[in-house]
């Protein structure tokens, strides 16, 4: 349980920090909470549904009931919340400092019933289930006009910030719109205001020429990118162009799905089951706001976790891949030949 | 050994990534190096000088030779630079592509000969060489006109990015200023300009006074930022209005070291010796670019590892503290206060 959350403000660089007070962790158990909870089953395993806040979505079998057995995907609030969708908001300025309360919404996409499967593994049909409830969660928060964004994101492995090893993801809608969503978009503006059309559009028009492209589907490509921060960062573009992946139509989403279990099983064999992140990169609500629509394009990113950020990161902001982007591509390629 | 470096950029937002490739590293090695190379003596020890590249700088006994026995501090160039100091330079545009050679400096500052002691433990006076050490660099490689920012950090523990566990820390010369550098520099001209007054003198007065002081001693203070993205992430800051480390006084160099070793025993204690980064923050190279003497003020950032960094962070910039600052100054201040 978290006692408080609020947002502040760093006064200089306006960098916005959550302070989010876990409650009785002591200073030394700071990342020992990996094998806590990890015992089968967990709090994420049928039966186990009165261990969760009650469920705010759910894709299950007919004539079950909700936080009973009989779901495929599970979607909760987190136990251990960010942020809270609780008033009333407050907004403070004290000199140069400046805070206002947590409010937002945190919730666990629970991928799937089995406590040893991981996202990778499992039939393409319930990958499609846990996309879908990633559209219906974007669209359903979207209904309230004092969320402005939606991050859908997962982290899977200790070393990747998970702290359950049961199969999900997570959802935090904001108030603000986040700076790094912001510097794309302000990128991808900038972008279309001078060359008249949509970067990633080009990207994918370019990547697919190139040495950095993986796998090309009918409505998707994975490409290492050109400035790749992490080795073996690796990003699934849609080729239809579109802002919102709240859009996204039923046969993209089985395409989308097939896509994703390659990239992910090549991650897995690869580098030898690392910890990853990744982040699904949509248009800020609502559509009304800007013109998103006509430049922007939503994506997914995919960060394995393979080396530690060091002070020259912290410090300078500038990252080191010590993978040539091209080479990765060729790693992924090659197996994805070798295994087909 | 690198067998190539280049900045790549990326070329939505602007972020400059280093990519250089490591010879002959697998992708299942990735974090397997701590133990390769931490036995008694490592390359780092008295005695196996020859097994680093020539010094570039040392603190040593008279009558010793360089690149022998009989330093307290030596400098030499990383044995797997990020960044190679040779021409020539090159600088491509490729479409939307954009990269140039990876120029730059890359050192390691060998804290101590003593394989086994940790920057904390050693007395004031090596430390004072340390930090006089830093100064010595920054100087010298400030007179080199194509490098414009001289970075300072210090990597310890395995999580925090380190190699090797004998204690050093490390310099990066770059000829651009850094993306993070940057933004902490147009923070503080912007208040300047609109206040009259430099930031961190503004933010000296108000933490004198405020919950979230550490510790003060006649020319520094340690406190808890406001908006600290990490829990227990302190600062060090001279009470002396200066934006170039390199213009630091031996009186401060003394009183500098002094508080260090409080600030780094305290983390050592309260957080059960956890891996950490420090980050020297002062001033571009050269001083005549712009008035930075008006309204940059150095200091000192330490950020213990205690989290990973998660989907949450990559996706938005928002960082997640779970401790709270006026708390987590608590418990410096009690450890410090029950120690005397």
């Amino acid at each position: 349980m978290f006692l408080m959350s609020e947002f502040r403000k760093d006064p200089l660089t306006g960098r916005w920090v959550i302070v989010a007070e876990e409650r009785g962790v002591k200073p030394y158990q700071f990342g020992e909470g990996w094998e806590r909870e990890s015992s089968f089953p967990c709090v994420f395993c049928p039966g186990k549904e009165h261990c969760t806040p009650p469920e705010a979505f759910s894709i299950r079998e007919k004539e079950t009931l909700p936080n009973e057995e009989g779901w495929r995907v599970r979607v909760v609030p987190n136990r251990f919340p960010a942020l809270l969708p609780c008033e009333p908001l407050h907004h403070n300025i004290d000199g140069f400092y400046e805070n206002m309360s947590g409010f937002g919404v945190h919730e666990v996409i629970i991928e799937t019933p089995s406590h040893y499967l991981d996202l990778a593994d499992l039939p393409i049909s319930q990958i499609e289930d846990v996309l879908y409830t990633y559209r219906e969660r974007i669209r359903k928060l979207g209904e309230d006009p004092r969320l402005h964004y939606c991050l859908i994101f997962k982290n899977q492995g200790e070393k990747a910030g998970a702290s359950l090893p049961h199969a999900h993801s997570q959802l935090i809608a904001t108030p603000v719109i986040p700076k790094r969503v912001q510097e794309e978009l302000m990128g991808a503006r900038e972008f279309y205001q001078r060359e008249g059309k949509c970067f990633f559009c080009s990207v994918i028009e370019e990547e697919m020429k190139r040495e950095r492209l993986v796998k090309e589907v009918e409505k998707f490509i994975a490409f290492i990118p050109y400035a790749a921060r992490f080795p073996y960062e690796i990003w699934i573009l849609p080729r239809r162009h579109c802002a919102f992946f709240s859009e996204i139509e039923k046969e993209e989403i089985s395409n989308f799905a097939f896509i994703l279990k390659e990239v992910l099983l090549a991650i897995k064999a690869i580098l030898h089951d690392p910890a990853f992140n990744f982040i699904l990169h949509t248009a800020p609500y609502p559509r009304s706001l800007e013109n998103y629509d006509g430049y922007y394009h939503w994506h997914l990113e995919v960060l394995p976790s393979l080396a530690h950020i060091a002070g020259f990161e912290w410090g300078t902001g500038f990252y080191i891949n010590s993978v040539i982007p091209e080479e990765a591509a060729k790693a992924f390629r090659q197996f994805i030949k070798d295994k087909s």
